[in-house]
């Protein structure tokens, strides 16, 4: 056995780590798209934040998320699509990262409002737990909105 | 040598193996795209079954598929755009994937009706012949649609 | 040590690469979108040259890809959203690689006209230099646009 080999096992649960990471996003969004609350809300980490807007105050805690997410999936929303792309992970040590997204979201509306479309980012933070990436921390800033039910967002930052 | 260099051989095939299955989902939309009907087809297993949706029959074999999306490309489409995101990948075996990804596609028509737009799911299942991975099922389910050429669809499975 | 550990190096590093080539394409978009065109020329090589379409000069050069993007971000777009997907990536040699992605990108114009909405392929060129992916060649071309603020784009090659 040489010196190289730890260091590719590292670099490879690296990769790994970020497709996990990757993962769980997408899984965020599927879950999101059927309706699924109780999956979604599994995707966080007990204590974790979720900030949509400034007009929605911080939801924090895995049950206040799963009471949120269900509330709006439930009354609000008919349909949806939550694609994501641009994905970029930054570790911040072997059992924490943050990474950002751009979202596209198509939402269709319970009372027949136009659809609405979310031209946006996800600022994601991740903790690793008991071997699982779960949700520390997400915030949503939009760089754009079409017939959205939501009249403020958080910005992009956008100079 | 130790033990350790196999495993690690073995997770560095899972991740290529992961990219290549993504690679033939991008490859799908790129010649749908440039309506090159010979070089999608060659992405299908011989057998495989394309599942458009409840309107239309389901497509068997890679001849059929071919015959099929090359009507379409000819008849409907003056212009399509195929973007594919949030791809999950599950292994079943050595030469079996399963995997879902979310498709925002538009759609300019022939005929000169308002483009088509769609927020839908692809449903693969891959297999690995002779060392490449194809697509042996392909299921196409919808969250919603805009003015597009096909009333119904198949649900995404939203509770 | 045997010979397959310098071989299964190689694989890590490709695929490292990978990511790190998909990572300057997200975060071109991301200085995009958040008009920080100084980290945007960055992106690119020294003699680097950007080709937005037959109605637009070919750029040539870091300096001048910054003085263009600036000057479209400070007179033309009030925000935007740019969407990649589908990245698809060929070596060409150790450092050394193109690549294709769909764009799906949104903006609102700082004149108010309607939103404008572009669906596209980036054709990338990367090299590397002093180990850091830098981009030597972009151009784009469109599968369609809507409210777009130009009139003509390249084709993608649609047959």
């Amino acid at each position: 056995m040489t010196d190289a080999t730890p260091d590719l096992a590292a670099r490879i649960a690296d990769l790994e780590d970020r497709a996990a990471i990757a993962d769980a996003i997408h899984a965020y969004c599927w879950h999101f798209d059927r309706n699924e609350p109780d999956a979604l809300a599994d995707l966080f980490a007990d204590g974790a934040r979720v900030d949509y807007g400034p007009d929605v105050p911080e939801i924090r805690g895995r049950a206040a998320i799963r009471a949120a997410v269900a509330r709006g999936l439930a009354e609000i929303f008919a349909a949806t699509s939550h694609h994501v792309s641009n994905i970029r992970i930054a570790r911040e040590g072997p059992d924490a990262a943050r990474s950002t997204c751009l979202l596209y979201a198509w939402h269709r509306y319970r009372g027949g409002a136009p659809d609405g479309e979310l031209w946006a980012q996800y600022h994601h933070r991740f903790v690793r737990i008991d071997g699982a990436w779960k949700i520390a921390e997400l915030r949503l800033a939009a760089a754009g909105t079409k017939d959205f039910h939501r009249a403020r967002m958080h910005p992009i930052g956008r100079a």
